[in-house]
């Protein structure tokens, strides 16, 4: 879990990134209000999906907004000075628009807010909690945000600006990154005792699930790539389908472990049965690809150096077209996250950014895969942070 | 999956209840994106929590407006006659902030829309999209919502409309339920070969999840109560913890398949070990109450007289104290809904709600046990959904 440190650590950095003018800033993303708070919404429970609103203020104090369910179903107590809770539903009462019990809480605190200068995260805020506060859409400038550009120019975005301040990560951070990634490798490990021709790729996932949950000691999200590429279908992505692996298939286990909203994700391909010297060759191009770009990682390097490292095995052998995504990307609460490791990034790595290499290789007549591994980026170089194997066998 | 005939049978309910003057509408919240076009963000991919916005136009016109990674994460293809899709990341440049990439959607859109009343979902419409809209919150009425009283009165929540209108389901939504149920009911079934003394809740709950999904045949999310009661600790519910069953706990699986948002919702409580008398005597009690609700569903029905119909047989066994929770409610795509079974519940049962009824008992020194069956509520009466046992043995 995140802690307090952590949470008044991350509160601080946005505080000294923010203009002086403004006295609150009112969080709306679900994962910035966990980011801050320590506050995050239980996915598996019946109040997945909701939200709660986070209101700082620059005295230091912290509100967490929210109706009396939502607030129980955090996976751990926030780190606020106050929760201005609206009590929603009582096991009496019929009850419809669990929303309107949200902006309930927000008017509890509304004239507090009234004639000082805020920032909304405007990216999330519902419309209707603007109305609550008498936002003036017309006058707005500090809560208005770019919608041409990524990365604005006109005022200041609240939810670029805490994507920016994510990239550095936190002690806690890294313990809820470790936790995940060590969940996530004891999945690779027993994929290997998994695999075998004639089960399902469904047969795989639920078998990798209980393993990870197992190991994380607790219920989370388990999602990504369960599938077998084979000669002809060389990209096959996304969650597990019914097709019933074979001899010469590929199975890629490219995936993430979500525990309260962050995760690892790192990936290796596994032959069923014995892979063809074709595989091998492809195989070797991508951990060469793996190898280079693990050398170039260190805070101040280009992003696009990275990729270019990752990429340069495969050009050298004339297999530049059997890698055409990203060489990896910053990982953390969503995914992918910066710095961004292509071809035209204009990121530059910084001590605490987490980072993917991922290359592939994809090729008809042969088969389709994939090798990942995670990274701390620190001054001097990176730390790898998952440890499963890479290998086809 | 949701059907497109089931798509535009909602869509046709939701104009049929405007006014004449709205032209277009903006739907916001996911759940409702879903309902009225089949858009749901896979939960288990890495745009888990990432949004689209859907456009109704009074024209018949539907069109989904979202990122391209966004659009390319959808559980199926949606039900609409145009995306409008911004393209966010293209694994060649550097991205930074997902959410502008959605309002950069809508900003295509944004001229068609001038000049023409509109109606939003303010309770999920980002207030930075109101901003590319130019809507004037002075002046907003249809799109203003009440923050006093869950029912509104001032002009027209549309998020209240919608959930007014979930509650008659439409047959590919009750497909979708039954399938959650089915799924549901095979993990009911294997728990009597799962609970014994020495396994954690933890372990119930993993192997349970095993089963459900390949009942489902796919990955969803199953969330709810895998908690034992004890004499001591009647009360216990939530996810799983590391507590390791015994001789004398009763362990209540009370959960939820969710595929594609939609869930079912109900409880089996086993005695781990021989029930004790006292636990026998409880159980009955909980039955009688199951089977007294159960003869009282049908459509016209006043909510809190299903509410007292359950409650009966605890008052008249002195036992009324056991039970103080709601005796059920609606369920679809969020938790609780409409129609909601508690004592000063104003709601009336219509055909088409999707109910449970759930009657409980907690006494200290005996322990925790809830019992729960979903129901379709038709004219003449109530279908019952769920087939697993009710039985503590």
């Amino acid at each position: 879990m995140l802690t307090q440190e952590g949470c008044l650590a991350r509160r601080r950095r946005l505080w000294n990134a923010l203009p002086e003018s403004v006295d609150w800033v009112l969080v709306a993303d679900p994962r910035h209000v966990q980011y801050l708070a320590g506050f995050w919404v239980q996915p598996l429970s019946f109040s997945g999906g909701e939200r709660g609103l986070l209101l700082l203020e620059r005295s230091g104090r912290a509100s967490l907004l929210a109706d009396n369910f939502t607030v129980r179903s955090a996976v751990h107590t926030p780190f606020v000075d106050r929760e201005v809770v609206d009590g929603w539903y009582d096991h009496k009462h019929s009850v419809i628009n669990r929303d309107h019990s949200l902006l309930r809480a927000l008017e509890k605190v509304a004239p507090e807010l009234q004639g000082r200068t805020g920032l909304v995260e405007s990216e999330w805020l519902p419309f209707a909690a603007a109305g609550v506060l008498k936002l003036d859409l017309a006058a707005a400038t500090l809560h208005t945000i770019p919608t041409s550009g990524a990365n604005g120019s006109a005022g200041i975005s609240l939810g670029t600006l805490l994507r920016e301040l994510r990239r550095r990560k936190e002690p806690d951070e890294m313990d809820l990154l470790r936790q995940c990634i060590r969940a996530g490798v004891a999945g690779q490990a027993a994929l290997r005792e998994i695999v075998r021709p004639g089960i399902s790729e469904l047969d795989v996932y639920v078998e990798i699930e209980k393993v990870v949950l197992l190991a994380a000691g607790r219920p989370g999200l388990v999602y990504g790539d369960f599938r077998a590429t084979t000669p002809k279908n060389i990209k096959a992505g996304g969650l597990p389908t019914a097709h019933i692996l074979q001899h010469g298939d590929l199975f890629i286990l490219d995936y993430s472990v979500v525990l309260d909203g962050y995760r690892g994700d790192f990936t290796n391909t596994l032959a069923v049965g014995t892979p063809t010297d074709p595989q091998i060759m492809l195989y070797d191009l991508c951990k060469a690809g793996l190898e280079a770009g693990e050398r170039t990682l260190k805070a101040g390097v280009l992003a696009r150096d990275v990729h270019a490292a990752v990429f340069k095995p495969y050009d050298d052998a004339g297999y530049g077209h059997a890698f055409q995504h990203h060489a990896g990307h910053g990982i953390g609460l969503a995914h992918p996250e910066p710095p961004i490791l292509v071809p035209q990034s204009e990121d530059v790595l910084v001590a605490g950014d987490v980072v993917t290499l991922e290359p592939g290789a994809y090729v008809e007549g042969i088969g389709g895969m994939r090798f990942e591994h995670n990274y701390l980026i620190t001054e001097t170089g990176a730390e790898r942070l998952s440890s499963h194997d890479i290998s086809l066998t």
